[in-house]
């Protein structure tokens, strides 16, 4: 593991740079991405970023004019596992030189890259972006404060989880001195709904189901729903989040059909019980607040009551031990 | 109007103190009241806040014990108006001392105390009350400082609105340093709906009229959909940011009955038109994003049809300047 100065280091001297962002990417990754690659632009340098899938329309504000060259050096920012490259950045790295450096903050970062700059205990990894660019004494322009804000708000809720730091807030005011257009920026991240959320949440919402004691919420989504009121994928976060968000629930389950007898499950739990543990009785996994498993069944009915069962184990084995 | 230092040396003088907050209280003018309540207490003096109306439950981790004793001095926190002081405090304030210090944020402060120390570019009254402790050198304890985070997180969206500055942040970053407990104030702020809420929002969403280029959003609440979900006043909140929030909306519209013939109007505008404006042809008025107006009118529908008419008015004539 590198130190913050040996990264800063290596990333002064690089040229010709191709900068990878995680698949499914979101603001901070391409933040940081976006932020990395103008700042070797300001330098005078060639730099360009990748992603294995198409970039939301939303963060075209990130990205700046990247011209076309053979790259000498490839970097990653935000990539916690190789698995997350991507298929199609896999493609692109058969015919480059090695990751010579990954850029992150996951605590689970499994190493991939030649070296490795991690700051698990950052909220974001653009906080640590602009970290390396203090230490290097590159530069912030309005375009790369744009950049750094939206890793920053994104990857905490705007501010909201308990992610947030002392620093993240610092970095976030520097941020906003410099230019960064916060107010459109939380506008398009966190206040806008399109009509195909709005109408997925309300036949979701009809159709909840609630535990006796208003403990656990269940939503179901078909793929009949998503049909219905033409949302995508992608539209689904806000329902995911929404579970949680009621007054006295404690598990929030959202149960999504991907095809016929195919449902992707996501669950939410709040201080009581671990979401990675009920998860892991279906071979899931993932955090203590937010985890997530699959189902190869036709009834989502039937899957419903299988999570709720392995909820009530659970909790009695982690209030039994 | 003060300066910082006067209305500083003036705060530090007093004892016996009664804090005054506006009606209908919210999180920056109680995180104000009580912060200062609390800092009184902390050098040996006496104070306690008093609210026209009841502090609501998810607020009671502001309270510190406070003792009765008879007020030699009166101040006012985020009180924009005397009108806002509501008619139990004016009974209070009858066997009193005039109000000796307002301290406030608001542009259109009206001013009804002997002095008065404004920062109407501050996001919230907290940051003033932060500023004015460190001018008297009083330290913030944890009690200070989840008082402080409540107010500055709660007047700025949880620091996504346009009004969050850097200092904003900077004096975040601070309170959680001193102990804030930002994950569950947040969490209680920000990401909590209840039962009622989301019901109401169910049936408002199912009967909301949109205009033809689906620029204007209306939604109305009748207070028999408030009987039949059980929701209260304080709980459309939610339902009246919603309509802002829809994709493509421009104006969003809550109206709310709240007898016969009796409706109460939300605007809300982006930043094509003034809501202000369009609320003047009613004889309402309010600030350039979000304004309202009163109706006495026994239809709805005719209400709605008045406001898309001024609406329309309104914008051909600031287009028209």
């Amino acid at each position: 593991m590198l130190t913050r100065n040996q990264a800063a280091q290596m990333l002064a001297t690089l040229d010709r740079v191709l900068i990878l962002c995680h698949r499914n990417p979101d603001g901070d990754t391409l933040g940081s991405g976006f932020a990395l690659c103008r700042a070797f632009l300001n330098q005078g340098k060639k730099a360009r970023v990748f992603c294995n899938d198409p970039i939301p329309e939303k963060f075209g504000y990130l990205i700046p004019e990247q011209e076309d060259f053979v790259p000498l050096h490839v970097i990653s920012v935000d990539v916690a596992d190789p698995a997350l490259l991507g298929p199609n950045t896999e493609k692109q790295l058969a015919s480059l030189p090695p990751v010579e450096l990954s850029i992150d903050h996951h605590p689970t970062h499994k190493q991939f890259a030649q070296a490795l700059y991690l700051e698990a205990d950052s909220a974001s990894c653009c906080e640590i972006v602009r970290e390396l660019l203090r230490e290097m004494g590159w530069e912030i322009d309005k375009g790369i404060a744009d950049c750094l804000y939206t890793g920053l708000a994104t990857d905490t809720g705007c501010f909201k989880f308990s992610n947030t730091s002392p620093r993240t807030h610092r970095i976030a005011a520097e941020m906003i001195e410099l230019g960064a257009d916060h107010t459109r920026i939380n506008k398009v991240m966190f206040d806008t709904v399109t009509f195909a959320e709005l109408a997925l949440e309300q036949l979701a919402l009809e159709q909840m189901w609630m535990s006796d004691d208003h403990k656990i919420a269940v939503l179901t989504i078909t793929t009949d729903m998503l049909r219905q009121t033409g949302a995508s994928e992608a539209e689904l976060d806000r329902i995911t989040a929404l579970t949680r968000k009621i007054s006295g629930v404690e598990i929030g389950i959202t149960i999504k059909q991907r095809g016929e007898a195919d449902y992707k499950v996501s669950l939410r739990t709040g201080e009581t019980v671990s979401a990675a543990d009920i998860c892991a009785n279906f071979g899931g996994g993932g955090h203590a607040r937010a985890a997530g498993c699959q189902f190869t069944l036709n009834d989502p009915v039937e899957i419903r009551e299988k999570l709720v069962e392995a909820v009530y184990k659970t909790v009695g084995e982690e209030a039994g031990q």
